[in-house]
């Protein structure tokens, strides 16, 4: 969105827009609020997700065909989410390394169902140097054909595989606990920003172990990671649990995802830990010698999140206003929005705001200090005000020649309505601010968990289940006793759109026995069926 | 290096090692004192550079043809470049930013110098699908040949110009101070690890402004960052200045570098600024309109560094024991080796060990925690203690039952021989660490710097030039007037195999006039010759 909505692309201030809206109420109560948005969610889900994406300036299409672009404050964001989970991942004895981008294509053979889960959307390098053709441009060179093509890697467990298998010689060189940030491609057809990009950013984590068990208790700690950083820190709450046999990763005997609710009602799975048995082992050569001298193959796990979280803490938060980030990994806690009425004040003001930013970074909020952007550009107050709230920075301060004469600050929360101010003093301001954040981490998560609670629903019967899909809304979470036939799941992927998303582990109504809805077969416990990004 | 030296192979602890060396030393005084890297750098030069990225664990070669993987103490070393470097881009008014990996064949072609440059070497995408050929294996699918075919990035110039030309409108959008951390792609011939891959790791900055002086402040001032960042962080001493125009990046107006003297006497580039007039703007349609409401072409600039730089910071400060990384960089400054000698004495040690780790991370050094790593493996003292002077940690702290009961440490510098050992108290350590550390990054500048003198000349006749680049070793630094005559230059690259590395501004005795050695044509100031990487 390049220009703000109609009554602000005129220049309106954040009071005259207000006091307009007061006019407009007292005219005319029906007419709804205008909003930064549009459409707004309920009008157009899919075009308001494009819409706060551009209006937050957090990405682009390029023109190379579903790559995005990501921009600073997109960028700045995904920075945030990778400081904070690759502390976890370090806290918890990983370590970063980093390998080809391209995998030969011989290694994406070894692995049988890995390789028809990736051969058929992935970039294939076939030539090293391009030539002068007849008609002027350039070619591929014909003599620099490869004698194997090299794929760009779409994940890395081959040649991963390949390098563990260098490393690994004895139980001691065990377990190895490795995980690379890297960009990774899968030729999509449809993309959309930051949910589905052919090319998209990405961690993978890489672990072999001398034993299943070991092995297995890794897949579910990096899943526990996930969930914690999902729950504390994008403040979206997730139902894990494992996939069904057809929804797991190519060559896993195991696959655990998290699954969110977006704000359509849909899911979105947010991240996965794969339990890889001794799959790739077998087809990488990972062996080892055991205490005994006797020789086996290791026991491996990938686990993986990109930066489709990005997507996700957007359809988590936003609102008709634009993006609103949880504080935790919001790149900046507060914008200052200097009042610069004049230049016999200016100076006042700005000194003002440079101690006011300075003395807040002495602030810690969860270990970071209290990161502030001052935004002064020369233009009006309005327009720069409505650019943050639709970036979603959490706190926006404003500070005027009046405020510096009183020592206060004009405040502002992305959690509230656009037209909520609230006076304060400069003091009560920066002895306050963790507390108001921490209020707002977790108003975020509990208006997230009213949500999904408000959309989810146990359902009994198929009557019921096809009632609650076919409504025109995406329908929501419906926990139902299910036997996994195969067949009924394709059955319900085709008429609904509608698949397992997991076995979910985190709901005790779910962890009980019964009967599956469809087949009636007796089941343990409850899946989690929803429509799906 | 997986075998230390064999003294210690048959599990010689330092002390014996150092006991044997003394006996030898009675018996046969010639004799030389073994390394943990064989060959020495006398001895053969390139193989040591390789022994020692192999005995410090820092990468190695992959089964894709000229890409390596870079191994966790490797990449760990490159997090800190990353750390270091992102901060001085982020405090001089930079974000950043990540563009697609492929570029369009048709944006490489937009500017002629460039395509000239890179389209010999690059990475060729042409297909989007692999499908089972009639041997059995996959083929990529001719059904799926993209109409354009893609280039794997090896610099984004034109990729990140399409974004700019989107971005840029008026006056107000400049200066755009962008930069990306990201893989990047050339297909190179012959590879060696670090110094020269086919994928390698880097950064690149890209900016545009609204006047040439601008664009040419920034580009000398992101020169300087490196400058600092060699110099302070890396212990690097370089000489910077603009290249001449047979060296220049392709589709450049002016290129500088920073060029440093490894230790065999070779200068290798280590980071360059270009500035790129409006080559690109007019390449890539970067136009805005100016206060006067003129329409004009953005004036850009680019600049980058690389993993290669990890060699840089080797074949400056290795020995033949292996690596040593500048405190400012190390990814720990402190190994404590505790010494367990039975189960009785083992929890005290480990304690003590513990609390010790504790306090040093209350001790802050260049702004970071003092960090530590503890290497409890159950391996024999020696061995663990060479694992660590291979991989240059400065500082290794042995904790054995007797240094508990005396609240000591025995404390061992990497810029000291190995056998050098200090007792101290365990309060005088940890006040002591950060003057310490200092006088270690210091004096590996001060070597550095020492080595860069005795192998610098300035060279006033052709015979000299000839003589000092005829030697069995590499010459060195010969400073000279010269006129860059581009066939003379030619000729010297031909026979001696030395370029001029740049057109140094911070050597004093070279900015005075003189006359070309070769031509007799008078010239303002001197020229840097080395043979080079």
């Amino acid at each position: 969105m390049r220009e703000p909505p109609r009554s602000r692309a005129k220049g309106a201030s954040l009071e005259e827009r207000v006091s307009k809206e007061a006019q407009k109420g007292n005219q005319k109560a029906a007419k709804p609020v205008e909003t930064a948005i549009k459409p707004t969610r309920a009008e157009d889900y899919a075009e308001w997700y494009q819409q706060v994406v551009r209006a937050a300036d957090l990405a682009e299409n390029s023109a190379v065909r579903g790559c995005m672009v990501i921009k600073p404050w997109g960028y700045a964001l995904w920075e945030r989410f990778q400081a904070e989970l690759d502390a976890m991942f370090k806290a918890t004895g990983h370590k970063n390394a980093y390998f080809p981008l391209f995998i030969p294509k011989s290694f994406l053979e070894k692995e049988a169902e890995h390789v028809d889960g990736f051969a058929k959307e992935c970039a294939v390098v076939t030539h090293h140097r391009l030539i002068a053709g007849e008609g002027g441009g350039l070619i591929p060179d014909p003599k620099a054909k490869l004698e194997e093509p090299l794929i760009v890697r779409p994940t890395s467990e081959t040649i991963i595989g390949a390098s563990f298998a260098q490393w690994v010689r004895s139980y001691r060189d065990l377990p190895l606990l490795i995980n690379q940030w890297a960009n990774v491609v899968r030729w999509e057809m449809r993309t959309r920003l930051f949910l589905r990009t052919a090319e998209f950013l990405w961690q993978e984590g890489h672990t072999a172990h001398a034993t299943r068990e070991e092995a297995e208790i890794e897949t579910r700690k990096m899943l526990e990671v996930y969930v914690k950083f999902a729950t504390e820190y994008m403040a979206m709450p997730v139902h894990y649990g494992a996939k069904t046999k057809s929804e797991r990763f190519p060559g896993a005997v195991e696959t655990y995802s998290i699954e969110a609710m977006m704000q359509d009602k849909k899911a979105l799975q947010a991240g996965t830990s794969h339990f890889l048995g001794q799959n790739f082992a077998k087809a990488s050569g990972i062996r080892f010698q055991t205490k005994l001298e006797t020789e086996e193959y290791a026991w491996t796990t990938s686990w993986g999140v990109s930066t489709r979280l990005v997507g996700a803490l957007l359809m988590t938060h936003a609102d008709d206003d634009g993006m609103i980030i949880p504080p935790r990994l919001a790149p900046a806690h507060v914008v200052v929005l200097p009042v610069l009425r004049g230049d016999e004040t200016k100076a006042a003001v700005m000194d003002y705001v440079a101690q006011l930013k300075a003395d807040l970074a002495k602030v810690r909020y969860h270990d970071r200090p209290i990161e502030v952007e001052v935004d002064a550009r020369d233009i009006r107050g309005g327009e720069k005000n409505w650019d943050w709230i639709k970036k979603g920075v959490p706190l926006r301060v404003e500070v005027g020649p009046r405020d510096v004469e009183s020592s206060a600050v004009m405040v502002s929360r992305r959690d509230r309505g656009p037209r909520d101010k609230t006076s304060m003093s400069r003091e009560d301001f920066i002895n306050g601010i963790v507390s108001m954040l921490d209020d707002m981490q977790n108003g975020l998560l509990q208006k997230a968990l009213a949500y999904r609670a408000a959309a989810s629903k146990t359902v009994t019967s198929r009557e019921e289940f096809e009632a609650f899909f076919s409504g025109s809304d995406g329908g929501g979470f419906a926990f139902a006793h299910f036997s996994c036939d195969e067949k009924v799941e394709n059955d319900l992927k085709e008429r609904f759109k509608v698949t397992v998303r997991n076995i979910p582990e985190d709901v005790p109504s779910a962890l009980v026995p019964g009967t599956c809805i469809f087949t009636g077969v007796p089941c343990d416990r409850q899946v989690l069926f929803a429509k799906s990004y």
